[in-house]
């Protein structure tokens, strides 16, 4: 039996939902992919199933509707656009009640996602917490990963940065970072997301100027 | 004579000022340092001309009130802590009309300056630009780079994220941010300031954790 503990990752199909799930469950821990529909989850799961076997690691994989998924996992990871986020966090408020909630949200504002526009509360991750109440731990991480470079399984050469009110929880996002194979450097309370979510848009910037997928690393570190 | 911009640098007697002014003058560039007291910055001129002496670089340094070296110079650089912000954008609005404003200010509130506190614009950049007027030109730069290893003439490990509404001119500050051994890179529109605002207090977060001084660098460039 794992004593890592179980991940659902809400949003699980997009980019940086597989990629997230690919990494974790080829590094042992048990994952439920959600999705608004449970037959695109299992699906996903099934793929997830496959690439495992193809190379030799036994896991644990399901998938089910995002609520089924948030029920039965130990953590709870949000990978859904900035569009679906407020009405997902009314969707599993409930299911996630007593549990670390690891939300990954950039506060993107289609047409102009190269250019920040935080939201009021001063970041998605803070505007989660209010919105799933104080029975609910947030941890926000992994807003600056290139979702492309981490779903193809490529080495990755940023580092993540973990912001939460908890640090306790913030050193198991860290070892979550860790087994994607990133660095994890606690970066303070949760309010500091707002800089990893408004880095996303700088990211952007760069990226369309340099045909590239940028990244940051945290650099003097002794 | 020199063809480089002459800098002008309000609040040029601090930390960052005084290593931003090390650098350029070294580079050749002709430098106003700027203080409340016209005193404080001659004697701060006075050290900054003995140090080409020293390094056998000739140069154009004087020190002046801020007001007064402003208005003589074709950049001129903010580097005043955050509560001084306001009261020295008033203070200097008249004398840097049509000119390139380069804000250096990271919005931090003592005593929680390892927390971001954005201020209501969304940036203090954004702020600036709003006291200072249309007819002025606002970059923002060089608010994730440790100012005692700048100062200290150390090498700089850093990248430096450079955000403004006007890219010719986000250009000339790409160069002014070489010109300190350091790459600069074009992050986006001046709202993006945010990022690199916020980012302070990871980066206060951090040095803490790991007694460091850490500082950004942007990977994955092609």
């Amino acid at each position: 039996m794992s004593h890592k503990p179980s991940i659902a990752i809400i949003g699980g199909t997009g980019a940086l939902g597989t990629g997230l799930a690919r990494r974790w469950a080829l590094a042992g821990y048990p994952i439920t992919i959600g999705s608004r529909s449970a037959e695109s989850a299992t699906v996903s799961a099934q793929g997830l199933s496959a690439l495992l076997s193809e190379k030799g690691v036994s896991g644990r994989v399901a998938g089910a509707e995002n609520v089924e998924a948030a029920r039965a996992a130990d953590i709870v990871v949000l990978t859904v656009p900035f569009s679906q986020h407020a009405g997902m966090l009314g969707h599993i408020r409930e299911s996630v009640q007593g549990r670390l909630v690891l939300d990954t949200t950039a506060p993107l504002v289609p047409p102009r996602v190269g250019t920040v526009q935080l939201p009021q509360a001063g970041s998605a991750a803070v505007s989660t917490q209010e919105a799933l109440g104080d029975n609910v731990s947030v941890v926000s991480a992994f807003q600056t990963v290139a979702a492309d470079k981490l779903q193809a399984l490529h080495p990755m050469e940023g580092d993540v940065i973990v912001c939460g009110n908890k640090r306790e929880d913030c050193a198991r996002v860290i070892e979550l970072v860790e087994a994607t194979g990133m660095r994890g450097v606690y970066g303070g309370p949760l309010a500091n997301s707002a800089a990893s979510e408004a880095l996303t848009s700088v990211l952007i910037t760069i990226n369309r100027q340099f045909k590239c997928q940028a990244g940051i690393k945290l650099v003097g570190l002794t």
